[in-house]
This record gives structure tokens, sequence and C-alpha cells, in this order.
């Protein structure tokens, strides 16, 4: 998705490490219009999926994930990292590592809003090493649902997570796609 | 706001200790659909106050304070409550008092995107005592801003954050607004 590409261009920072910054548009400021071309592009491509649900992850995948699920007409659900006192004490919960804090993560949902038979697409800012989406897929598939796809606003080819995730065998779509990034340099895999 | 009023009515459930649970179209499954129009109605209330940006605390006041940034074309940030290995060391932070976590948290905002000068609409899903309201304006206060407005989805009345806020002199707009909760009984202002 050229618009994507273009901002992450002229506003991403690569910090090194594989860690890409692109904080003034989608991780800490958000760019609510890109947001919503973001989410018109996902609806686009999961549109004949038949979801009955978008799912994502807390914080950073709930703005994405929001936006594709106003386009397709369905609600959205967040696993929480905490348990709040409003859930229930029998819940879904997985462990998932965190890239970005450098230790394990809980991702919980409720029993309540995610159901057997469900079509759960998930949704996510990130695809790298894919061990989120994969705690967020053990979490549907724990409550009986069905993933039936898998979409982020920016993979990072060289971390693998799309090899990861492909025994599921469901389309895997990224907005943009990075293959490299070194110096001030980031490099995409064109057609995205 | 019917709409919401009446989603409040048909599904949301009073705990007891003041706590509505709103977990099946606010905190943690959302519907796209309703947060839209809370973010239309917002920007409708808001439009002639020139916000230059939206502030908003992660998690749950994501959702509204996009679909209002979204209307208002303007860009929104939200406080984080753990500062990212993307986040420059220098940051804005204050302590606020969380009511359902039961415990003091953080929020902290990078001075990358709250600068002196703007005029920042704060928007959140609650506005119950409004201690968390009250550590985004100081955030604002210390990055120099001008706090012009403050939005919430849900008014508790009966825990005083109207009064709190006050000072302020800004408008404070509810989108429902709750004088009290007994059983299975809540009660609401009209008009809101």
């Amino acid at each position: 998705m050229r618009e994507l590409q273009d901002r992450i261009l002229k506003e991403g920072k690569y910090l090194g490490g594989g860690i890409l910054k692109v904080d003034s548009f989608i991780n800490h400021q958000v760019d609510p219009v890109l947001m919503n071309h973001c989410g018109l592009e996902f609806a686009r491509r999961f549109k004949d999926l038949g979801a009955t649900k978008v799912l994502t992850a807390e914080i950073s995948g709930i703005a994405p994930a929001l936006t594709t699920a106003l386009h397709l007409q369905v609600p959205v659900v967040y696993a929480r990292k905490q348990k709040p006192i409003t859930m229930p004490d029998q819940v879904y919960l997985t462990l998932t590592p965190s890239h970005t804090k450098g230790r394990t993560v809980e991702l919980i949902v409720s029993p309540e809003y995610l159901a057997g038979g469900e079509k759960v697409l998930i949704i996510d800012d990130f695809l790298a090493t894919g061990a989120t989406i994969q705690g967020l897929v053990r979490l549907a598939q724990a409550a009986g649902a069905n993933v039936v796809g898998i979409g982020a606003l920016i993979e990072k080819t060289f971390e693998g997570g799309r090899g990861v995730l492909s025994y599921l065998g469901v389309p895997i779509e990224s907005l943009a796609i990075i293959t490299a990034m070194e110096g001030d340099q980031i490099y995409f895999q064109e057609g995205a």
C-alpha cells in the first residue's frame, strides 16, 4: 500500500536491533486518516472470508483493528495484557514473548466475546517473529473459533513470522513489507 | 446520545462498587460502528474549538479518541502506561490512581508529539473521579499545550469528576451521563 510505505519512508526511524520506530503515526501518535485508509484496504482484501470478528492485541493493534472492523461491520476484540476486574475468573490466557518489552506478556480474552464457530480475522500493527499473532491464534483456537485471515500493517520479512504462520493455510496480508533495514535505509518488497 | 444510552441499558452491567461493565461494546469487545457514531458526535460538539490534537490514555480511550480524531481530521496521541524502547529518555510523565486497577499508574507522553501552543482535546471512555483526565491535563500543561475541551463516553456524576475539572473553564461533554446505579437499575440524566 503506497500511502503507508511512503509514510514509513518519510517518518519511520530504524533504531537498530530490528526495531522500526513509527511512533509519529502508529504507535504513540496515530494518524486517524491513514489508519482509516489501512482499515479500508484490509476490509477490501479480506471481504470474501466471511469474518465474524476482528481480533487484536492491546495496545498498538487497536487502531488498525478498529478501522478494519468498522469497514467490515463486525465487532473487534482486543486481547488484554492484564485481567481487568470486570472480566470473569475463567478466561482464555496465553503467554507470548514481547520483542519490544524484552519479557513474556499475557494475552487474555474473555469467553464472553470469543465463541466456538466464529470466523476470526487477526489484525495487528507488526508481523515480525509472529509470536504475538501466534498467541492470538492460540486464544482463538482455545475458544473453538476459526482463524480465517491475518493482516499486519508492517511486515519485517527478515524475522520470519510469515513462515511460522504458514501452517494455518490462511491468507496473510501486510500493507507494507520491509525486507531489510540498514542505517538510514529501509527496503521494501514492491507490490504490497 | 440516545444510541449509547440505549446500548448501556441493554448490555451494561452494574457490578457494584461504582463499577459499570461495558466490556461487550467499549472495554474489551468494541462495536466499531457505535464508536464511529460517538466520534462523529464528539467532533460535532467540539468542532468550533480549533483542536489541533486529540489526547487520550491507553487502553480504553483509544477507540473513541481515534474516531473523534478521524472526524476532526487531527492526530491523536495516546499516553502510554509503560515507556516503550522507541521513546526518548526525556518524557512527560505523571502519576494517576487507577480506580479499576487499585493502584497508581504512570501516564507518559513523548515531547515529540505534544508541543507548546497546541490546542488539545482530551477524550476518554469514562469520566468518573476525573483522576485520569487530570493526569492528561497535567501532561498537556507540562508540554505548554492548552486543553480546550474534554469529552467522555460515559460520565458517572456521583464520582464528582466534572466538579474537579471545572477549574479549567473548558467545555466538558459526556455522551451518556449516569446519575446513579443500584442493583439492575442504571439511571441517566436526560438530554446528554
